[in-house]
């Protein structure tokens, strides 16, 4: 129904909604698509096309209704569902994940933990038990989870997302700097941290060299 | 004098990058841009529009040579200027990016360490030792440090930012979900996890809603 929404504006919604919360939290009651692209440093044109892909939004000549926006954004990205979560890898990113706000803030349940290591499991990390990854279909199954964080070494990652076939996972946020294959009706989304790096170097470069 | 790149394109390119040190690792010479192409699911068009920015780049009716191609990516990107790192914050986000192998995998040096926990300041994480955030401004000066991370509480985000003013910080990695602004000639990049994360809950949530 929605494929013709591209990336692009599908990636820019977050973005939105945390402005939008940011107003909220002000108290400002109506944003204008000029003000609104102010703070997003996007133009206003562009905020009006990606939000006019999903329906109706706001008053001619007036503006957003920033809790309304603010709620139908969160819906168009499915948060009222209300996911399960679990993350496979408690090293260190595991650990900043499990204590990442942004989970609970925006609906997830993060409900199960996971290491291959005897001293890590059975620790609580923020306030959850973290289980032996040899019960992983075990612990999916019982506690109904949607999406697995992959968070364990580059070379664990590939048979960790294959153990997830046939299990209650529909989509994998993937930390490993490796393009592991999914498997049939799982989403996968790799997050790679080395594009915000590598695009700061860029700038300040440009500047930076001799010849420029 | 690279005005015209677009960002969309800046940000492909470590994509690039990571996907040739993998060919570069099995031990392939020479990629087409269709199989280069089809190991990033990006059309073969784009990569070569991409890299017809920069300058002419492998052979027609033969395609890329690796080593070749990732040296100069890595090039373009700035890698090669071995900028000077610190990490500001180190709660659990700031120690999981303190063991995040690819800031010295693409030569970035890790320099220095701030908190201003006194139970935090004095320890060694990965091997640095972190130092109060009381002294960032002399410790920036003598470690030439030219990118900042910024890992702090949110409420704390935009003072540490506003200390960079006047030091030898070009570029600012800001993982605080807040638009800081950062002081005049420093460039700031802003990262947010939940532009993955959302995406993810998106695509999913297609297929999950009953009136689909």
């Amino acid at each position: 129904m929605r494929n013709d929404i591209s990336q692009a504006t599908i990636e820019r919604l977050p973005l939105y909604l945390r402005t939008l919360g940011f107003a909220e939290a002000e108290g400002t009651e109506i944003i204008s698509s000029d003000e609104f692209g102010r703070r997003l440093n996007i133009t206003p044109e562009q905020i009006r096309k990606d939000l006019a892909s999903f329906g109706q939004f706001g008053k001619k000549g007036v503006g957003y209704y920033v809790t309304e926006l603010k709620n139908r954004i969160a819906k168009i990205l499915g948060f009222e569902n209300n996911w399960n979560v679990a993350i496979v890898g408690m090293g260190h990113l595991g650990d900043a994940l499990a204590h990442y706000k942004k989970i609970p803030e925006l609906n997830f349940n993060l409900v199960a933990l996971f290491d291959n290591d005897k001293a890590r499991i059975g620790k609580k990390v923020n306030g959850l038990e973290v289980s032996d990854v040899a019960d992983l279909k075990k612990v999916l199954a019982e506690r109904n989870i949607q999406i697995v964080i992959i968070a364990v070494p580059t070379e664990e990652a590939q048979d960790t997302v294959d153990a997830l076939e046939g299990t209650t996972v529909r989509g994998i946020w993937n930390f490993a700097p490796i393009n592991v294959k999914a498997p049939k009706g799982i989403r996968i989304v790799h997050e790679d941290l080395t594009v915000g790096l590598g695009s700061l170097s860029y700038h300040i470069s440009q500047s930076w060299n001799p010849e420029n």
